[in-house]
């Protein structure tokens, strides 16, 4: 597992753009030796931010200029159109010319993807793309997918995003045959809609490690290490997560600054609370990755930090080393089929 | 708002029956000293509980024979046919003479769906009914509906979900035009499927307090008075807040036992996470409402406690005070239509 791996990045997406990205990048080659990064955007405020931090140029570290910016809210389509030159397609670009193993973008998701598979394509057997994400659970830890790629999937669909997500979490969490889970609802209520039922048709007879249906409460229990729903349900089952998880840690805040005595055992409760922030900090499990494209593209959450933006490069990383496309067009592809180059 | 009202109670349903359904309906009696139960159930273990609490005998107490049980996981068409004398039946019919206001139970939801629809029949204008729950938000609560009825919705399904939550909550929490939220993905991906497109274009058309689409993070900010989705993205949705509780309070109280410096910091602490669990304690949500009936039913969580069945009876008990019927049908019904009896 020293294979050295370089990593293109689109410096501009995000809320935040160079201020976070930059630092990122810097902070991720200083922990990783061996690896090389190629800063994808305008070199202006590109140069502004490495002359900020006083890094000494390495060859580990070089800056690709282009010269186009896609807004967060930009409609994918007008970015595909009319930006030939923004850092996202500049960044895939350098991924599909070989120049780099895989891209990390914290831009428009809706453009990411849009840009993603008109520049790399869609791996042999795949109709279409889904974006997976690894979220913690009671036992350890889960891999989701479709986040929002795709609002409208047949069953055909959720079984690809399975084969993509077992191949996925084989070759990053090192677990031959995951357990999959099919995200359904309650048994008490009449059990899921035609398109889960005929999925886990499929699923069955697929020769995959499939558990049968998991309710939401069991995302969280770690009912299955890869779990598959279509991407209007994972997209609102994540964001839901996330608005209940901020909910309860402002709760959580106000109940201890209400009076002097919460405060007073707030500061003496701080350790074991700093604990439990760490152990549920969204920011550690930042990086989706758009998986079914003959590329490795990690998306990280629009509104990241440098910290946050740091764990999706080391993700895009960790999946470059444990070749997690050559894993998937290994399940997708009968053998002897077209190899991605 | 002192109207009185009579409720009858499945005391057979849930993981507890008796043990949990009658101390509960001996609580809201003692706190609700104008109202009067209705214990519906085998006689026998319901007898044995009022002896145990050594109850006096009182006009407002009474207890309805009903010789079978339905079983939490019994399929709902088979509970239908089979079980006419079930304690859930039999209360539906209670609902129906008119003898009781509404109906509480804790069994099987797939169960008490059928059979409420099959005794009370559809409110006119209702294709489906819903099942509708309030969660707490950011800002107070929400009302979100459906929560599993209906795995497959049509755009005039949701539709009528949004009329009969504005209805709800216009009437139990005396919100004129509560703001209707659609729960969509986010922005970035292609907004929604086309169910939920075409259920936007109604709803702005409607007359409702329409704000738009509302993401899952939105449900637990407040964004809306009323969240409407379809029964399998809502169930997702809650179950998956579920789960993700549950683990964040394992983990809490994971590191606050982790040591002894941890355990003497909890002690500490103790008043302030008291008053945090309080405030999120989802037993005080506890009582989904079946919406679109012609009788009030609500629906306790089969796991609940004393405390949380009580809450749904409670809840049963203001949507009776409240005319919650009388409100929906006069916003589902042209003025001069078929009275609901």
């Amino acid at each position: 597992m020293t294979k050295h791996v370089t990593l293109a990045i689109d410096c501009m997406g995000g809320d935040h753009g160079t201020k976070i990205t930059v630092p990122a990048a810097l902070a991720f080659l200083a922990t990783h030796p061996d690896d090389r990064l190629i800063l994808v955007g305008q070199s202006d405020p590109i140069g502004e931010e490495l002359r900020r931090a006083k890094v000494p140029s390495s060859d580990r570290l070089s800056v690709h200029h282009a010269t186009e910016v896609i807004a967060m809210d930009e409609p994918p389509r007008q970015a595909l159109r009319n930006k030939k030159d923004s850092s996202m397609r500049v960044a895939a670009n350098l991924v599909k010319s070989g120049a780099a193993d895989a891209f990390v973008s914290a831009g428009n998701t809706g453009a990411l993807m849009a840009i993603s598979r008109f520049v790399l394509k869609t791996l042999p057997g795949i109709d279409r793309p889904a974006i997976a994400s690894v979220l913690p659970t009671m036992k350890g830890s889960t891999y989701m997918l479709d986040l929002g790629a795709n609002v409208d999937c047949t069953p055909e669909h959720l079984l690809q995003f399975a084969v993509m997500g077992a191949s996925l979490v084989a070759a990053v969490e090192q677990k031959e045959r995951p357990t999959i889970g099919l995200l359904n609802i309650g048994e008490e209520a009449i059990k899921g809609n035609e398109v889960v039922k005929l999925a886990a048709d499929l699923l069955r007879e697929s020769g995959l490690n499939f558990i049968g249906n998991v309710e939401g409460d069991g995302i969280y229990r770690g009912a299955a290490d890869v779990i598959v729903c279509d991407g209007f349900v994972g997209n609102v089952a994540l964001k839901t997560s996330e608005g209940l998880a901020q909910m309860l840690g402002s709760f959580l805040r106000e109940e201890f600054t209400r009076s002097i005595f919460a405060k007073l055992s707030a500061l003496v409760a701080l350790p074991v609370i700093a604990r439990f922030r760490r152990r549920v900090d969204h920011r550690r499990y930042n990086g989706a990755t758009l998986l079914g494209l003959r590329g490795i593209v990690v998306k990280s959450h629009g509104s990241a930090d440098s910290y946050a933006f740091q764990r999706a490069v080391e993700r895009a990383a960790e999946e470059v080393r444990h070749d997690v496309l050559a894993r998937i067009v290994g399940t997708t592809q009968p053998a002897g089929a077209e190899a991605v180059a």
